[in-house]
């Protein structure tokens, strides 16, 4: 995550893991989700901030989730429906149920099908928001598989010479096993910047960099701005402007459209107001294409031929997608996970509305 | 393409297009490849000239693999082998073979596989160029199935911070059928623009924007300059800068490695020299996760709504992929295919050279 993004360290506050879970956990409860459930969404909320994507976790999520509980708009014990399903693939509605809660099963679902045929595919659509993905598709990684994840919400990016948005953000995840080497983990939204980033600048005052995003009529702002109102501006997809290739960011939103809301035989957001995020799972058994251990040797040499490179004037070193947050989750089971202290005040608040023990703090 | 990349009027000849099929099919055999395959590859080349995709089609391509041929970098005659095989998988080393023969087969495979399961998902390595892979992912289009080609081959793209170059372009491509509108196919480097493109550039005189490219030592280039040559540049990841997002670009470009090379079994050219293209195919069956029917009057409804969505100041509509290459098509198979004179007078030698007909203009 670029500097302008991080707390500042005199705003933060650090809290131990354990307590950020057993905090969370409780507050799902309170909101009628079952115990097994709380503690799975309680895990991929922490997991993703252990790995310092705030962007996705407690600080921007948990409070639209519990506003989402109290107006219904969440159903806390969905009993979820397989409409379809065939020896590699499955289609599930998820009857209004949290992603981050069902992205799990969902997940294992497809690691199920590929044990039996190489490669297993799940759509889940009518779930509510999914989280930081990558969380999923590591999921199948610790099996020694390959694991997608992709995701389809809201209406936010604007496509290429459009004047409207259509697109949500769109993110695709993607994660690997290695033997010794911080696994590969990709997981990144197809537009320029992730919606969540706007509202998290604004927390830290941080600004927009030119081809963020584009004015209220689909001009990219080709100069530096202070955070947006909601409503002022649209994202941009992947690239900025058309001679950067925002037609391929573009290009990889509808891909995910294609792969998770067409496929599960629905329609996206723009065309289906009432419309949940709609997701693929995809697991590719690696024992059913090659040996498992040349793979993970394989991938263990270039992901230190990555971050070995010699890097360009200026840098210290070269990453790999995995590595500063397998590194950042190193920090923060040590250290504690950094939260800001307006999330802390909220925690204060949420906690004591619900009669819970105040979220501990180091 | 952006119209930097377009043949200058005065530069072009119109080909038809049953002249050049024949034209390029006789080159191939006269390499060697039996009839069917020069048919198969003569097909993926013309195609993509119909579809305006200059990049990829004879102008950029046959040269290549003409001298490939002659110096025995291409086996003319490949036997393939099925590595290991799962109901949903395949892994196929090419022997050597040409990319944009062996790929119909490869996607072949990987229908028949997803009509019994519902996924195929077939690796292959080991070939030589692929072409525009968009072609082969059309054939599962053609099937009612989503179709997915990546490809990964060369070394040219540095990855964000680094000095260095470690990956080829490695493009994505996805097509899915519709019932009345243009099919939806995308197409795309993972890189800010395709090597081809430098090429292309230098033929019709175009300079390159700023943050397409980095210099040797992997500065972006931040201002518009002339087509460097060979050895004094690295391409860039999509987004150009970490900034504007070129580690999501370098991210997708691991992406095409980890499901096509990795899950062959094998490694990245930047540590296997020898390296030849690998490639990931997959289709998913539609009628394994919703109602074909269904899934085409969405997709229609959805391509629809993008060309009519409101364009932005300055523009006079909004495309979709798949779109513009469609209306080329319309295009060239009534007025011909148009070629740079220079590509023509290659042709002339080349004919005269093999002892075949005159390539007919129009």
């Amino acid at each position: 995550m670029l500097e302008r993004f991080k707390v500042p360290p005199e705003d933060e506050v650090r809290v131990p893991e354990q307590s950020l879970r057993s905090t969370v956990t409780a507050i799902f409860e309170k909101m009628g989700v079952p115990h097994q459930g709380a503690v799975e969404g309680a895990d991929v909320l922490v997991m993703t901030d252990l790995r310092g994507v705030e962007t996705h976790g407690v600080s921007n999520m948990l409070r639209s989730y519990v506003q989402a509980y109290k107006e219904s708009r969440l159903n806390p014990r969905p009993q979820w429906t397989i409409l379809r399903e065939s020896p590699a693939t499955a289609t599930i509605d998820a009857d209004g149920g949290l992603g981050i809660i069902l992205g799990g099963p969902a997940m294992q679902l497809a690691i199920k099908k590929a044990k039996n045929t190489g490669v297993g595919v799940v759509t889940m659509y009518n779930s509510g928001h999914m989280g930081a993905v990558g969380h999923f598709a590591m999921m199948a990684a610790k099996e020694n598989m390959v694991g997608i994840c992709m995701t389809a919400l809201s209406i936010r990016v604007a496509p290429t010479f459009a004047a409207e948005a259509i697109f949500g953000t769109n993110p695709i995840a993607i994660a690997a096993p290695t033997k010794s080497e911080p696994p590969f983990l990709f997981d990144a939204a197809t537009s320029t910047i992730a919606e969540n980033k706007i509202g998290l600048a604004a927390r830290v005052g941080a600004s927009l960099l030119p081809g963020w995003v584009s004015d209220s009529q689909g001009r990219p702002v080709l100069e530096e701005i202070p955070a947006p109102n909601r409503g002022e501006y649209h994202l941009l997809p992947l690239g900025g402007t058309r001679e950067q290739g925002s037609h391929k960011g573009y290009g990889l939103a509808m891909m995910v459209e294609v792969l998770s809301t067409f496929l599960a035989g629905t329609l996206p957001q723009v065309l289906n107001p009432v419309g949940r995020a709609r997701s693929h799972f995809a697991a590719y058994d690696i024992a059913a294409f090659t040996d498992v251990d040349t793979f993970k040797e394989n991938l263990d040499s270039m992901l230190k031929t990555l971050r070995t490179t010699k890097p360009a004037e200026g840098h210290e070193r070269v990453l790999y997608p995995g590595l500063p947050e397998y590194e950042a989750e190193q920090d923060r089971r040590a250290n504690g996970i950094p939260l800001h202290k307006e999330v802390i005040h909220w925690f204060d608040d949420i906690t004591a509305e619900l009669s819970l023990p105040r979220l501990k703090v180091m």
